[in-house]
């Protein structure tokens, strides 16, 4: 297995889906790092202090340090550098592609509905935003969770014969859809 | 190099980005293969049809079609179903995870900003959008463009040492930012 040199996590002070991904892999990993929670509803936020920018110019949580200082962000990126070489990830280059697959659809037609509602409905004003953009937002979330509930009709799992990689990405906000309206 | 087995792409009659990501890949291997272009702007999307929809549940091009009719979607996994094993792939487990961020932040924060605004400029009606509305997706999208700027400024690349998969990604929309009227 290899051993990835993850030091800390950045994380938020609101639960997040994204970093919730990667505290699952590193408890299945039986890894332990430290963490630090950004005020994101700070104004501004602290994703967007210099300190901050300098580790991921994009300001967005999660971003995981490694030994050296380093620094990589995105969820899906920090998954797949924690769970390349185990089980969790196919060794096989068109399982693999598959896999990446559902994670690269999880970035675009899935998380950004259900994030966004989740953190208009918790924290930021729902009753703000127009109708019309609640519906929108709605709609291509409700068909993000068809698509998976459709795969899952005959498979067990995103990632291939076993639990792995994609099913994390997925599940974590997957979990939180019904909650704010969602039909799951 | 691996010989990926894909046989035919489906594509769009209007220019995608994400399906000229994969032209590109394929070009690049000097490999040739079968092309159908789906209809968009039909009523409804050649890509809403049964036949399509059995292929991409999610209704999306591109998707590549393999020898024994199996369909692998999202353009960013096909890339690297096609890449992986030859240098526009790096080896490394961090440099392959940095270039693996650069691709989910492409589909994420990139990607959509770019394609849907270019999109509503050549095909959708541009004039029927909120002025905020417009106003949100192109700031977002600028936002994007100076991340990527940002780490220009140090790297040459987005993919580790050498052009490569990320780079491919990222070039597909870039390179139609500024008619749009983007800064870049």
């Amino acid at each position: 297995m290899p051993n990835p040199a993850i030091v800390r996590l950045y994380d938020s002070t609101i639960p997040s889906g994204n970093a919730y991904k990667v505290h699952l892999a590193l408890s299945h990993l039986g890894l332990q790092v430290n963490v630090t929670d950004l005020d994101i509803l700070a104004t501004p936020s602290e994703t967007r202090s210099p300190e901050f920018l300098a580790k991921n110019a994009n300001g967005r949580i999660p971003v995981a340090e490694l030994q050296d200082g380093a620094c990589l962000p995105e969820s899906n990126a920090i998954l797949l550098y924690l769970l390349d070489g185990t089980p969790y990830v196919p060794q096989d280059l068109l399982a693999r592609a598959r896999m990446l697959s559902w994670m690269f659809f999880e970035q675009y037609s899935h998380e950004r509905f259900i994030a966004v509602l989740k953190f208009w409905t918790y924290w930021g004003g729902l009753h703000n935003k127009r109708p019309e953009e609640i519906e929108q937002w709605r709609t291509q979330g409700q068909a993000a969770l068809e698509v998976m509930e459709k795969h899952l009709r005959t498979q067990a799992f995103f990632s291939g014969d076993r639990y792995g990689a994609a099913d994390i990405a997925l599940f974590a906000y997957t979990q939180s859809a019904a909650d704010i309206g969602y039909d799951t």
